[in-house]
């Protein structure tokens, strides 16, 4: 079963800005779009996307997006370059639409689920009637999400589109004998997403033990969970998203590792002679370099 | 399309308190109101206004309220005097209803949508069954917005009033040659909103430039968007809600400018004398008298 | 009316959690369960419960919970042992479910509506098709909140359980001529609530006055809401939970007094001798021994 086989269902739309919550923004996007389809479900994702950071919104944005069902519109505004020449572009894929800027947003969320079609969102006619220079998600994207729910063809809203701003995460490298990976996401937790996928990390480890160095961390192994470690150690493992993760158990691995965003991860197959015996607190390993 | 004009669609309740997102309160509300009407569609506009800051509630209601459709219900707590004996009152607008303390939260939002009835919420019958003295919100406020969404008329829940605690906003005044208004919010981006609306600066600057003074720093011009200028130079410009705005594009102009609400701004029509190349950061100019 | 005797109304689903709201978590569970129920509406009861503090998420959910209406589904996750052993259950109560992991979490709140029956949620068919090591919330919680809101019985999701990991919050005692609790929580607004009941303050004090201490600072007589003291001052009143509170008139009692949640509170019977007129500020009075 999914929302858009049963008619009597709401249509969902999920909103992701940088608007935060403390302001009056994202309750005039959501009272825009319920004037145009009240019968909506509006789902925050977050609004909490540090200011004008595209990147970490797109990051965010792709790992919330494939949980919801067939016939979600997902709204991302995430928007430095909002009253500019840059277009406000909806994105058709095999499930979804992504509704937002033109500035790589919503591409990786996309590209996950196959973009089928991507258009301009050019007629004025489905805007607010007063466009703003800086508050397009009210003027622009709500409005257009609201007539989105309410089945418009997207051919009405503009012009097809055969190129857009793309963003693509960095890949992790094979170099020497060491996969170099990347932090790319710190949670609310402290744990340390990378860009190591499960499949990336299989292929270069093998059947073998890993040594892993972050900052100035080494860690051995990769555990299943976090109950292999005691509280308070760090712990290697693949997270939820199917990406290699740093955490420290029941603690926050960014603030006691030292560790943020843009932090290389390097990962290499254990040494004979790593075999021995590590204290509890694995700080300082031959790994780390510097 | 209104909500109201469609018998199927849920009455939309919005919410807008100071009680933070960490406790129960919000909750407790929340379910109350569905306890009475399960129907309801419960939008939050924010609970992060500052403790008992009755003045940046009415501001974020105001700014809010009117994106959403006719038959809204907006409820306000932000209640520094509650359990005394200041009354909950009812607001009906022309198009929505306001339901908070007497202390002039709702005032300012309720004016811009026309005031025609109030009502002091005096009958006891529409109340929680136990009523304590520190959180009429969940006792009196959330079941009178669920009876309200329900259809119940405004009479049944009270007595009519012909006054009510007013909050009005300073309004921007002319000195000598100078335009004197004032920072009244800072939003989570930085910028700095004043009170000093488009058409009374387009009535003292006419069509000549501007040049704008806050805290140290000097602005000339008024720009259409952001992207007029550099990233990480200051920008004036009318913001989404009409009024004037000082912002840093991509930069947090409340931190870099180091300005509060609160802060004096002043607007002066440009000299000629002034007409210079400035260099690209305008600190400390000459309008910048401290 | 109830929700439940209304086959149109939506299901009621809340959500506690420690995930933040910056982070796609609270999205992905969310989007989960909207998948197996598009009806469901979902209700945050809070997701800023410290990381991994069971008891704080405890002592929020049981004030939250008896708010919402019958058949309501309350799911809570704070869950430092995700992917260990503990088992994922469902505690049905007289009014409602409460679905989480077996650590304590839910046992308070479900208490306070009479646990009728209990389940270890071992059946895999309800769970997501595939489940990770550190997010239950997502793989076995969500889907489960969905199914069950959708009527399926409770004893198809796994097997009945006749004991669960309790959680009993500390009890104040009688110690010589005091009654000693503690504070268990500190609010947004700092108010500083005490495990110490309505009733069990009455045993004590009867119908005298009471004098109590907390941190430094003593404190005389209960008073019935905050406007009885003046703007600034200290305040002990019985708070809408049925708890003693203590507060400071618009102002941040766990700030002012330096006490936080854990701190031990002291009430005495006042005596005769106490009965003299007491600067404003009631600090370091013959009841603060340290």
């Amino acid at each position: 079963m999914n929302a858009s086989a049963d008619r009597r269902t709401s249509p969902i739309i999920t909103l992701l800005t940088d608007f935060g919550t403390q302001d009056h923004y994202v309750a005039s996007m959501k009272g825009t779009i319920l004037g145009i389809n009240p019968r909506c479900n509006l789902i925050d994702i977050t609004h909490q996307i540090s200011p004008h950071d595209i990147k970490e919104g797109a990051f965010i944005l792709a790992n919330a997006c494939l949980s919801f069902p067939k016939g979600t519109i997902h709204l991302g505004v995430v928007d430095p370059g909002v009253g500019s020449l840059r277009k406000p572009i909806l994105l058709v894929t095999k499930n979804y639409c992504f509704l937002g800027p033109d500035n790589g947003l919503l591409t990786v969320a996309a590209r996950r689920d196959n973009i089928k079609q991507a258009f301009a969102l050019t007629n004025p006619k489905f805007f607010r009637s007063f466009v703003s220079t800086t508050f397009h998600g009210r003027d622009i994207f709500a409005p257009i999400a609201g007539h989105l729910s309410r089945g418009i063809s997207p051919k009405t809203l503009g012009q097809k589109i055969g190129s857009w701003v793309d963003l693509v995460f960095e890949n992790p490298v094979v170099r020497g004998n060491e996969l170099m990976g990347k932090v790319v996401h710190t949670d609310a937790f402290g744990n340390l997403i990378t860009n190591i996928t499960q499949k990336v990390l299989a292929d270069f480890v093998k059947n073998k033990r890993l040594v892993l160095g972050v900052g100035k961390t080494g860690i051995q192994g990769l555990r299943e969970g976090y109950w292999e470690v005691k509280k308070g150690d760090p712990v290697a493992l693949i997270g939820s998203g199917g990406l290699l993760e740093i955490s420290i158990r029941e603690g926050n691995a960014g603030k006691v590792l030292k560790v943020r965003a843009g932090a290389k991860v390097r990962v290499r197959v254990q040494e004979k002679s790593e075999e021995v015996n590590l204290p509890r607190q694995q700080k300082a390993t031959g790994f780390a370099r510097g």
